[in-house]
């Protein structure tokens, strides 16, 4: 391991804006890191998509981080881990975090476990998967949640109609009697409030960014690729599929800080 | 104008599968020409999406159905419509159709008209010059509805939720006065039972569908292109960029009848 890999840069995708909270808690863990984001915002949502169009889209992703010489990626979005992953760790020449892994685990010394997500992670199946190789005794529900995406989009989390559509959607998760939840989306953590307000304070909730960026830290240690230059804050980059301006307006209610100097790319070419 | 000029099939396209409201009625105004269908399901919605990001891919979708040796264009999607037509007017080698005009010429006699449509063809602005074009005197008003799509897809048309949905976003609407109210996005007539519910039997509700299918037949006529071999059935061929069985499966519900033998495409290869 030269000196020259510890320098390169950790790539992050998402299907658009979601994947935004995973980077926020990764700048936090790993300050020193430089950090690349690309957010698939052309062609936003994956969650409703076919497996086939987000495994596609999913290699365009990585493609594209890679031609940044990044010495990791991260697939912050569900959906695109839920479809692609064997798939993608199979054939990728830098190491590959996703959230499925790393939420899964942190669901440990639940009993019953509920997982919300898109159509598409809940009919991939992996977190049933996941949480079995975790514990055999989990109990598991799957939950697609269909309408969360674009309700946290529109910026209602805690209105009348954000918590009509968490109780329609979390009715059966509540009747499951699940003492474990894991948020497998990464827009879910902006409609808490009205998840709680239909499943009450009890019920563990997992939001899995900051499982992702423990286990981020741990494989760069393992691998030596650290970045350990003290008092030097990386810089973040940000590309997007779609206006930039559009991105950087909508990405800081995600970011919790004003997101700045959006690039745009054609990722079709990638 | 040759004889096999007519015989040359419609090419309709639309982001996913609302445009399919658009073909119905064009099948049943003109029962003998061919058909072909494209849904860019694998990047829907368009209409939350930039202005650019939306010309690039209505080009995309039209060369896809030129390479069909289609004799029209219908552009069957008021935010390709909406981002679009000057630019493909100004290029294309065929006639293009398209679903605003229709729709602003059929509020005429409206004094006070309201435009429902998505984020990207209510900032367009396109409906409030078609209006004034239709009638200096038309006070028009526009409302971007954004959840209207998801929840349409996800069938809830009439429940609860529908219904505080429609209040949150047409109360202004209601406020407005309008007496004339144009659904300006093709999913919007599935939700038409909780819109009445909001503002009541006596607005006019304009759904461009069949306004759209009159002025096709008119234009294919006055080009020379209407085919007329009377008894005998148009074909209608369906593409989609995302999974034929998904497009197969809920397609149906917009077209009100069995949707076969959908071929998937690369339309990013276009």
């Amino acid at each position: 391991m030269t000196m020259r890999d510890t320098e390169r840069p950790v790539g992050v995708f998402d299907s658009g804006l979601g994947g935004l909270t995973v980077l926020k808690e990764l700048h936090r863990l790993l300050p020193c890191e430089d950090l690349i984001y690309f957010g698939d915002s052309g062609r936003t949502p994956y969650g409703t998509k076919s497996k086939d169009t987000v495994i596609r889209y999913t290699f365009q992703d990585i493609n594209f981080l890679l031609s940044h010489n990044v010495k990791m990626i991260v697939i912050a979005c569900n959906t695109a881990s839920a479809c692609s992953l064997p798939h993608v760790v199979k054939s990728c020449r830098v190491p590959v975090a996703e959230v499925v892994g790393p939420g899964s685990r942190a669901a440990a010394g639940g009993t019953k476990v509920a997982v919300i997500g898109t159509p598409a992670t809940i009919e991939s199946g992996v977190y049933k998967e996941a949480l079995k190789s975790v514990s055999p005794d989990i109990q598991y529900f799957g939950k697609a949640c269909p309408l969360f995406v674009p309700l946290a989009e529109e910026g209602w989390w805690d209105n009348d109609i954000s918590r009509a559509v968490a109780a329609e959607y979390l009715r059966p998760v509540a009747e499951s009697g699940a003492d474990t939840l894991i948020l497998g989306c990464t827009h879910y953590p902006l409609l808490i409030p009205s998840i709680r307000a239909v499943l009450g304070e009890s019920i563990r909730l997992i939001n899995s960014a900051s499982a992702v960026a423990s286990e981020v830290r741990s494989r760069l240690e393992e691998t030596g690729l650290l970045r350990s230059r003290s008092g030097t804050e990386g810089k973040i980059s940000f590309y997007t599929s779609d206006s930039p301006e559009k991105f950087a307006s909508l990405g800081g209610m995600f970011l919790g800080q004003a997101v700045k100097d959006v690039n745009k790319i054609d990722i079709e070419a990638f």
